[in-house]
């Protein structure tokens, strides 16, 4: 037996704390906040962590090396290829890539009826890629998560393997991916009040 | 409450019939076989699903319709760059894309229990994305999944977008790529006998 249920109220009120500190400093992407809200006002669930779907430039110091991976550019809305291209020319060492990131957030159920619920209505909605992220004593966690990505390698050490038009070709790609993704926010913000 | 725990005798019956023919048929990626039929031979587990890894080249007639994509090529081991291009030229109409997938093993637990043991387990050996994939009366399901993966637009409507030589340059990472996903696989199939 797991006492994630035991434990629920007082996460949760430290969960609220961190997230009022974290809107206050502005570090929430804007257009996922009402979703977060609306998740949080439900009894049974609180919001841990979101980020509201990305475009990314980055490099990284050696292959697989995401810990210490560098951002050129990072943006949660769609990009102009002039912005990708400054991001790319400060390239300078490791592997570059160009990056597009669904949607991403955790949320604490207080049941596990409550979690699998909630995973329904997401896959629902177009977050194929729901699951439960973790169960332990302290957590049940549901991660809501969709399937837009793109991971395209676009240099090394300093030099580039495509040219521009290609860079072109694939920021309209994840833009049109991003849209899409976050459309499914606004999706899953107006079905959430079914679960109340 | 959830009855998969009552239901899962009869589905695990089931499931091993399904793996039976799929093994005569020669359907199941052969470097798997061992780590399935270490998993099966848990007296709380079953393999439902499985794919070893793999690299694909394939066409969408529409931007995101997976389900009428045509694979010119796939490959569950690494690849020559001949391999590639012979399939890449054979690319008519629509999108493009070069694939690398990790592995996913879908595995069903008799109890709750038994599937967060498994999930840490897979977590421990590098499947970083695994998770409880559904929960339903009928099965509760662990996914043990990597986070290897690239998704690489090449071109579009019989056109392409890169060289002979970017095309081998992300060959070789998508061969890096499933070769460390792959050694993933042998450590899990060692580790996987702690669960019994």
């Amino acid at each position: 037996m797991f006492l994630y249920e035991k434990n629920f109220e007082l996460q949760k009120r430290k969960a609220m704390e961190s997230l009022k500190e974290a809107l206050e400093k502005r570090l929430v992407d804007e257009d996922i906040i009402p979703l977060l809200e609306k998740i949080n006002s439900l009894p049974n669930y609180f919001t841990t962590s979101s980020c509201s779907g990305r475009i990314t430039v980055m490099q990284m110091p050696e292959f697989g090396d995401k810990v210490n991976a560098e951002w050129l550019g990072k943006w949660h809305r769609e990009v102009s290829l002039e912005e990708v291209l400054s991001a790319v020319k400060k390239h300078d060492s490791g592997m570059l890539w160009f990056m597009l990131h669904s949607p991403i957030i955790h949320v604490s159920a207080k049941t596990l009826e409550d979690a699998v619920e909630l995973l329904n209505l997401a896959v629902n909605c177009g977050f194929k890629h729901s699951n439960i992220k973790s169960i332990s004593h302290k957590k049940l966690v549901v991660e809501i998560r969709s399937t837009e990505r793109m991971d395209v390698p676009l240099g090394a050490n300093g030099g580039l393997w495509v040219g521009e038009e290609y860079i072109a070709k694939i920021v309209d790609l994840a833009n049109a991916q991003l849209r899409r993704a976050k459309e499914k926010l606004k999706r899953l913000e107006k079905e959430i009040e079914y679960l109340d």
